[in-house]
């Protein structure tokens, strides 16, 4: 939703705005003054807190920050004081700042917002926006926003809502300027002349024909540099770029970041031009998708608000714990059978960790590789042969060098060179390992139609420690003992 | 660079088109064809191989494709495919090509391509997109490519090319459309009409003094629904971000990531209006970092082209795998300190990588939350120890479950409920000491100005294998033996 009137007097600084205001909050400590909001609003509390004249103050603050900014305020502070900023947040704002925050803190705040305000917060929003919050929101709101939504709106939450959260469907919104082919420039000049704004992100304007269906698009640009006395149709282009509504949302932004495109259209199976995406959706979702690689690799499930209690973030944490603790009781298993070996020669026990680490790091890394290479297209299962040949190179040069540096260590710690080349023998052995289940488990998870980040790590973890054991264990038993 | 005409007869699904290219070059072979490149180019060979139907089929596809995805073609090509193609690519399209394709392939490119063909490729490109490449190209060609350039142009690449990559100046373009803030919006338009075409994602217009310093900006959007009769200086508006030649560049992506821009202008320390930022690099930047996040997670200092040689993997990657090295050998000598121990009980060799590994998970993902949430500013020095005290309870509430979990399966292995005592108490400890070291580390790094993303696994790591080790060992040596 644009405003243009509130951005004029938007500051380019707006961290130092965000900071001061948390900085004021806890110098100030008004968490005193927040009653927990569990039992329903309290508006006679809101009242009286406005008569002071420092909250007085914070609420002039926050009038004057971009709702995205206000967001961060939110998520900067804990429980209590983000509810208190929440209630001095002017009602008309709520929407757009509900729409801002991170998922974490989204779900905290309609905990403990009262459902009617929660009504009017999303009632002011567009139904594409709506349809993002939707699936934070109670039903009963649920059902109270539909009833109270126009017939059109209802109809494009509907659709909004019944796509895949990772379909282009569910990235596009339903601000589209359309005009007919067969008018003249001057025409469309004048036609636009009629908007108070034009919607947020428009660079060009939908040209269709009487049942709807997608002719051309006329971009901005070519409406400026062309003679107004030509026609649409002469001046019109073919798109860059049509998405259809359930194309996935992440090769759509692929295609965004290819043709540097601002805006696209998006058909239905007839043909007909239903919505668009824009760029702003687009950079949050290859943002938000950045995100989501990292936080899976530590084996978080979602974006954690730090605020939440430990219950909460015990539940986002115990899966990738539990899984961890499999493979590491198979490792500790696979070292049980050795349990003589290591009694005759203890070094063994000291030394069996660095093998399986170095192992671990070194099969992570080619994962790593891979998935990267596959997820921009330049990995496919035609050249998986040759990255099969090349990672085992690499990991015989490793093998080589931190083997044979290994091997020196643990001759200089226990003067033996048969345990130094056994240590030796099983870095190059276990590094070959890694290589080989480096490349083959992502490119498996790719044949069988997976998405090869998920779980390449932890399996390649598992094999190269339980391996990395083995390994190390069996060729000291079969050669030192 | 934009190019309507060429634009459009693109197809929609390009990834098709390059599926079906690279496929039939590893079906045909051509590989037979490609003579090496290191001596320099060979104009015959190319008219030659242009003679067969099947070459001169696949250059016609590859005419057809947008430079982005001729860029996908080369990736996905091993080097002697890659210059193959890369010949049959018609020469004045080189230099976009060279911009799209990743790192990695670009140098391989560079290492093989003719300099005189280099300075010709790089001739079509504007000064802030030669400013890109030139990191990567040879002294002679961007001494010749200099030379080359209008003085205006030169003086652009010269500005680009002094600023730090991470820093706002690198990732600004000059196609600036600049008015006067007296004339009418009428004249405004006939302005533009003079040109052929405006610079790709121009959403706003420039207003600026005879100084050149910028007064205010006129979105196309209010150009376009104001009366034509009013003045610039009535429909201008203050920008809603204004950057300067030094902001970092991850601050302006953030923000336009917030204010859902198109476009804002850069100022110099004078106020002068000197280039714009666009949402295209916007959104190259925030793929590329979320990348880098990745690769650095894994110890992979670029991204690695995944036809590289092993000896290129090898550089790539050794750092990495030193540093656990290290890590994993000081782990080594913790154990060594309780040899006797192990000795005498050589279930603890078994069970010691568990408590460990476990430990190393827990931190990890405390600090992935911190740093996310630090990323996006709410995680301050402020509220440290609140933090600190959240991640002891979710540490206890771990310790106390899959220390439990763990104190049976030893039990259940091994029949001692003193060894199940002190595996269940480790455990605790060493999730207690991963989730202080998981805040401290982090914090550490943010109060020191540090990038709390670089190397705090690699820290926190080795804090509770060595920890872990100690720990559990040192439990075992005092209370079973």
């Amino acid at each position: 939703m644009s405003d243009n009137v509130q951005r004029l007097d938007k500051r380019p600084r707006q961290e130092d705005a965000v900071q001061e205001i948390v900085a004021s909050l806890r110098e100030r400590d008004l968490s005193g003054l927040v009653v927990r909001h569990d039992l329903g609003r309290t508006p006679e509390f809101v009242a009286d807190l406005l008569d002071r004249p420092e909250v007085h103050a914070l609420r002039g603050q926050l009038d004057r920050l971009h709702p995205a900014d206000v967001a961060l305020v939110l998520e900067a502070l804990p429980l209590d004081e983000r509810l208190l900023v929440w209630e001095l947040v002017r009602a008309e704002r709520d929407g757009e700042i509900l729409l801002e925050v991170s998922d974490a803190v989204r779900e905290s705040l309609i905990r403990h917002i009262p459902s009617e305000e929660l009504v009017a917060a999303a009632e002011n929003l567009d139904a594409d926006e709506i349809a993002d919050l939707a699936p934070d929101l109670p039903e009963d709101v649920l059902a109270d926003l539909f009833r109270s939504l126009p017939v059109e709106e209802r109809e494009q939450l509907r659709a909004a809502m019944s796509f895949e959260e990772d379909a282009v469907g569910a990235l596009m919104d339903f601000d589209l300027v359309t005009v007919r082919p067969d008018v003249s420039l001057e025409t469309v000049l004048r036609y636009l002349r009629r908007f108070d704004e034009l919607p947020d992100q428009t660079d060009q304007i939908f040209v269709i024909d009487r049942a709807e269906s997608l002719l051309g698009t006329l971009p901005l640009h070519r409406l400026l540099v062309n003679d107004p006395e030509r026609e649409v149709h002469e001046v019109m282009v073919e798109p860059v770029l049509k998405l259809m509504q359930d194309d996935k949302a992440e090769d759509a932004a692929k295609a965004f970041e290819r043709y540097d495109l601002v805006s696209a259209p998006v058909l239905d199976a007839q043909g007909k031009l239903v919505g668009r995406v824009t760029v702003n959706e687009v950079l949050d979702l290859v943002r938000a998708e950045g995100e989501e690689d990292l936080l899976a690799q530590a084996g978080l499930r979602e974006e954690e608000d730090v605020f939440a209690s430990a219950w909460r973030s015990f539940q986002n944490r115990w899966t990738w714990l539990a899984i961890n603790l499999v493979t590491a009781f198979v490792a500790s298993r696979v070292i049980g059978i050795f349990e003589h070996s290591i009694e005759k020669l203890v070094a063994l026990a000291a030394l069996m960790p660095i093998v399986a680490g170095i192992g671990g790091n070194s099969g992570n890394q080619t994962i790593t590789m891979i998935v990267r290479a596959a997820a921009v297209g330049s990995v496919s299962l035609a050249n998986g042969e040759q990255l099969l040949m090349k990672e085992i190179k690499v990991s015989a040069l490793n093998g080589l060098i931190w083997g044979g540096v290994l091997g020196l260590v643990a001759y200089l710690l226990y003067s033996s060179w048969a345990l130094a080349l056994v240590m030796t023998a099983a870095m190059s052995l276990n590094l070959t390992l890694a290589a080989i289940a480096g490349v083959m488990v992502p490119m498996t998870l790719l044949r069988l139609g997976r998405d090869p980040a998920l779980g390449s790590s932890v399996l390649i973890t598992a094999i190269t420690d339980s391996g990395g054991f083995f390994i190390f264990l069996g060729l000291a038993t079969v050669f030192l003992l």
